[in-house]
């Protein structure tokens, strides 16, 4: 399961106002549920234990979770995690997503690119700051900008201060504002990563179901001034994993939820957002599979984004098929009455009513702009729209910015816009003229603006004109652009660079009628999670915001279609899987799986399930008992599990994880890897 | 190339008003160009040659073209025309499809289970009588019902004086009405047929491209009586067949083309309908790569209909890039603009000024319809479908039922509806769902008619409902529960027949709009046709309307991206293009090709392309030289020929032929066909 693509518009929005379900919730490290904890399973989270957990969790900005399992260095996440870079490092000679890694010693190790790890180290309310710079007498377009500004000054004072990453976090849709402080490693090599045929082992088909039998992991490690880092918190490896019942925690960021989300919001997302989304992401698997059918190599160009397209897909239909079954929506709807009931009783409460009258009416005005924006699928243009935006924004104040421009995100910003993986011209113009023909179809081949950005051509020849006429592969030529400042940009005739020029005008007011919207949402959302908090307290955890949470539950089986699925599978089972099904190419085990055979015991537990309430973004999130020993792994959800982004059930969602005992045991007998081994929790 | 898909709305209209381009047109054998084959290639095409060639020709009712290439009966088509059939033999034990067939003997022969050929013998004017019919002063739904009248009762007239299957065909959008008459044979039988690894060499990304190694072909053989059919009218086969830059003709079945479409129409299609039809068709294509992702069986199911898909999706996106070309449109737009001038500067033309706009306002209202009727994606609903309105249909006089039910068309009718092709359930099940999901998203969810669809469950649940629910897999129920009648119907219990009453009327409330806009655009495009007739008389040609046609051209090469690429390509080529193509699944040869290997000549033709004017629904049609002898087999377009749905152009569209040669030596010393090759032509 991989967070649901970065740049399909994020959500935000705060808990659930139903009763919390046994095992629910994606905790703040700042307020766990520590009552819940003692009642049900007699457990306590000391503050030792609770900072130990946080600050041996680590982030993947590429969208993943992952944890510190040595004392020099070793990260563990998921092959799926890891993927980006073991595509970045590729090439046609060496195909290390694929064909798998293995570094002898530390010089062996490979550099990944441009991976950014965030250990998080501290959290700070800083609600009362950030509200007070927004005035209720502001227009939205005012309090959008006080409050960009506040934050961004928040984050650069403590930058300054600490010089640590420092995001404020929205979090409880707008209740309350958090500053997260994040040690960042920007020096992460690759040490070990199993063939593609075993990590995502069943391929398509299996992916989102269980039994499952892959060993979906890969381990880095990071460097400090050219060495190895010496890390304090890090989780010890567990002997034997965790039991039937047993109760275990889950670490890691989850990407989004919208279990507050009301009905109206729901559904547009399953009228309007949720059939766009898919058939965007339909459209880009068939690209990106015509594209790798004209041969091995493009193939393996094609390969990581069509992995991520496949895993959207399958995430959205599973999401979209909840909100369309009449029963799910029903006892939404229910919830909501319930509350509003609540509302409507108590007078201190009643002005907060409207909030649902006005997310109903931002949903209207969603359905009129969805798509209509020019959003072009080429790395180039991207390259070159940040470049133009951020020779015109550095002008202002870094509070005036749009965020992402801010001098407290600078450093990461740049390691982005200046990496040097690979850019396929090739794939690149294959995915442009499917984009600009997308455009076409949305805005009509006769709008004024798409008829500018077509050059007179259509949409085949118009790709490779601007692919063939930009310089923008080249990192030192981005650099001396932004070096040259707006007059550079603007007497500047490489391709991509004028057509972010052609789009800017259009790109910003886009962005402002949405970040309108946004904040129309967010003011609303707020109202109702000041119901919550009135009703519940704080004692309720809000929406996913891809940073640091904590899940609990017991390791357990469930019923399917009136079948038992047992909580694990054992290595044995990864080979009858493979004799089920013959003839099928997703089910080919590794050589190396094959001729370790004899030397694997069949009953090592490989894959389980538990009911920790997780969602994309958790990939890779560590599984520990309660002496915060790592257990397992989260890789994936079930099926039933991909409705949990708007309600979450114990009955039969699960989380599903890599046995620590499985990972230990494919390291030492069938990679050989006996050295990384030795250093697992050491 | 496949004809694109039934049931994605047809079309119809009238040759373009601009001038004729070398070697263009889709003739009616009732209209040859005469003049200008004789001038440019000093060649008459006599009565006998005429009539011998129509006669040789066979129409495949599934889509396709084929003809009589001995006089025992023996069929030429494509494997791809013939799929249909090889899929509905096979099952899990033996996959024709996949592995090919050869019949050793008469005896060995497999039936098809519902496969009907049509050889046209004669065609009548009747526009006269059509049109006398229809009054001036009628309705939009009163044109519509005299029109549907009269046309039935032709219909119905000439089938009880000649027994041949008779439908008038509306040519010139309206502007022509004739009367095709053919004899019908529905005993066809499967003699022989390739596997479908060389059929369709290189897969779905050599489809449409050039060069082509494929032997697209099979030979099914007419029955009746239960004997071999006697053939009067078949082709001789060519020794060598055609040449470089030799004079060659193409009979066969043009399926649809638009090049009258007013630029209004056209951009109607390029911004609305073919966007939705491509959203479709991906989504189709998704859910049918899952489908067969889950086993060998699944996929071999799933197998037939994929290919389809995928064969219309890369053709919409062919004409949909071409109608995004602004080069394109402004040529249209121009060739528009001087049929307009024309038209106001003749005053006895005046009056048919006002056809483009009808034809505008015709498409705006067809943008507000577009995808609000509910087209299940099921067989099992489509059988029940019929079930239901036939049974209300034949309650009514045969010329005021909808045409399909009309009495001259009931025989072609019964062998669909009481075919015992086989369904298979769970792939139904799993159609079912993806479509009840489509509806959901396309009406919204809670829109009342779907609500009462899905019975208060979701998609998936209502799909096993509905296909566990119903006994119509079973043919013979069929037959009883058409025979019991209207009060039958309403008295069943049987899930989908319950559905088919619940969508009835709207379903025919749809249909009546969709008719009406119809005849709008009928009546336009008479008029326009009109005018082309003023202007030009009528040697000029209608738009493709799936009925017999002449094209010619000659055989050549064309150059692309700067390269020159050859009107041939050889057998040893074939071999090359595997080798070239290492590692991809759809570039391994077929064992029998290895083997065969020494034995055959690598300087044998493969396969040819030429200039001739075709487009989908062509698959299958006999290329022949001036003796009227079979050169080749017509099996898809090059990509650039995509366009030719609106305009013709011999600069670089080509007509993708098997070699008649390759057809023969691979019977031969392949498929040691030897007793089929002593049959050709003789």
């Amino acid at each position: 399961m991989k967070r649901f693509l970065i740049g399909l518009l994020m959500f935000f929005a705060v808990s659930t106002g139903s009763s919390l379900q046994a095992d629910e919730g994606m905790w703040l490290f700042n307020n766990l549920p520590a009552e819940y904890l003692k009642s049900k399973y007699g457990f306590e989270a000391t503050p030792e234990w609770t900072e130990h957990l946080m600050k041996s969790s680590v982030r993947f900005n590429v969208g993943g979770s992952a944890s510190f399992i040595s004392s020099n260095g070793l990260v563990l996440t998921n092959h799926h995690v890891g993927s980006d870079t073991l595509f970045k490092i590729s090439n046609k000679e060496h195909n290390y997503l694929k064909d798998g890694f293995l570094a002898k010693s530390f010089s062996d190790e490979i550099k990944a690119p441009d991976l950014e790890l965030n250990q998080l180290i501290t959290i700070e309310d800083v609600t009362d700051a950030v509200k007070a710079a927004v005035q209720e007498t502001m227009s939205t377009e005012g309090a959008v900008a006080a409050r960009r500004a506040v934050i961004a000054q928040i984050e650069k004072d403590s930058l300054d201060k600490t010089g640590l990453r420092s995001n404020v976090v929205t979090l409880y849709g707008g209740g309350r504002y958090h500053l997260y402080r994040y040690k960042k490693y920007t020096d992460v090599r690759l040490v070990w990563a199993p063939e593609s045929a075993i990590a995502f082992f069943g391929g398509d088909a299996d992916n989102f179901e269980f039994p499952r039998y892959c060993l979906d992991a890969c381990i880095f490690r990071v460097y400090e001034n050219d060495k190895p880092a010496v890390i304090e918190h890090f989780l010890k490896w567990s002997d034997n994993g965790a039991g039937e019942d047993e109760l275990v925690f889950v670490s890691g960021n989850p990407g989004r939820t919208s279990r507050i989300f009301t009905t109206d919001a729901l559904k547009y997302q399953r009228d309007v957002r949720m059939p766009f989304v898919l058939n965007l992401l339909r459209r880009r698997e068939i690209v990106l599979q015509q594209f790798g059918l004209k041969g091995v190599e493009n193939a393996r160009r094609a390969r990581e984004d069509l992995f991520g397209i496949q895993n959207s897909r399958k995430a959205y239909l599973g999401m979209i098929g909840g909100l369309q079954d009449p029963q799910v929506m029903a006892a939404k709807e229910k919830a909501e009455m319930q509350l509003l009931a609540k509302i409507k009783s108590d007078p201190k409460l009643k002005s907060y009513e409207s909030a649902f009258a006005t997310i109903a009416e931002i949903q209207k005005k969603r359905v009129a702009i969805l798509g209509k924006n020019i959003a072009l699928n080429s790395q180039l243009f991207g390259v070159a729209k940040t470049i133009v935006e951020m020779v015109d924004e550095d002008k202002k104040a870094s509070g005036e910015r749009l965020p992402e421009y801010s001098e407290a995100n600078r450093e990461s910003l740049e390691q982005q816009l200046y990496s040097d993986a690979p850019i396929y011209s090739d794939l690149e113009q294959y995915l442009l003229a499917d984009s600009l023909s997308m455009m076409l179809e949305l805005r009509g081949a006769d709008d004024e603006l798409a008829t500018k950005v077509m050059n007179g051509l259509g949409p085949t020849e118009r790709a490779a004109e601007l692919v063939q006429n930009t310089k923008l592969l080249d990192v030192v030529y981005r650099k001396e652009l932004v070096k040259s400042g707006s007059e550079g940009i603007e007497s500047c005739n490489d391709s991509m660079i004028r057509l972010a020029r052609i789009l800017d005008a259009d790109t910003r007011e886009f962005r402002k009628i949405n970040d309108e919207l946004a904040e129309g949402e967010k003011q609303a959302y707020a109202k109702i999670a000041e119901v919550l908090f009135a009703t519940k307290g704080t004692s309720t955890y809000p929406d996913a915001t891809f940073t640091l949470r904590l899940a609990f539950g017991t390791v357990k089986g469930y019923e399917q279609a009136g079948e038992s699925i047992p909580a694990w599978t054992k290595f044995g089972g990864a080979f009858e899987h493979e004799t089920n099904h013959t003839g099928q190419e997703d089910f080919v085990l590794p050589e190396t799986w094959k001729k370790a055979k004899e030397n694997l015991n069949p009953e090592t537990p490989f894959d389980f399930v538990c009911t920790a309430d997780i969602i994309g973004g958790n990939s890779g999130s560590p599984v520990v008992n309660r002496d915060g020993e790592l257990v397992g792994l989260i890789f994936d959800g079930n099926i039933q599990s991909l409705t949990s982004d708007y309600m979450y059930s114990d009955k039969d969602m699960r989380a599903t994880s890599v046995h620590s005992s499985a990972i230990r045991e494919a390291l030492k007998y069938v990679y050989n890897a006996g050295h990384i081994v030795d250093q697992l929790g050491k």
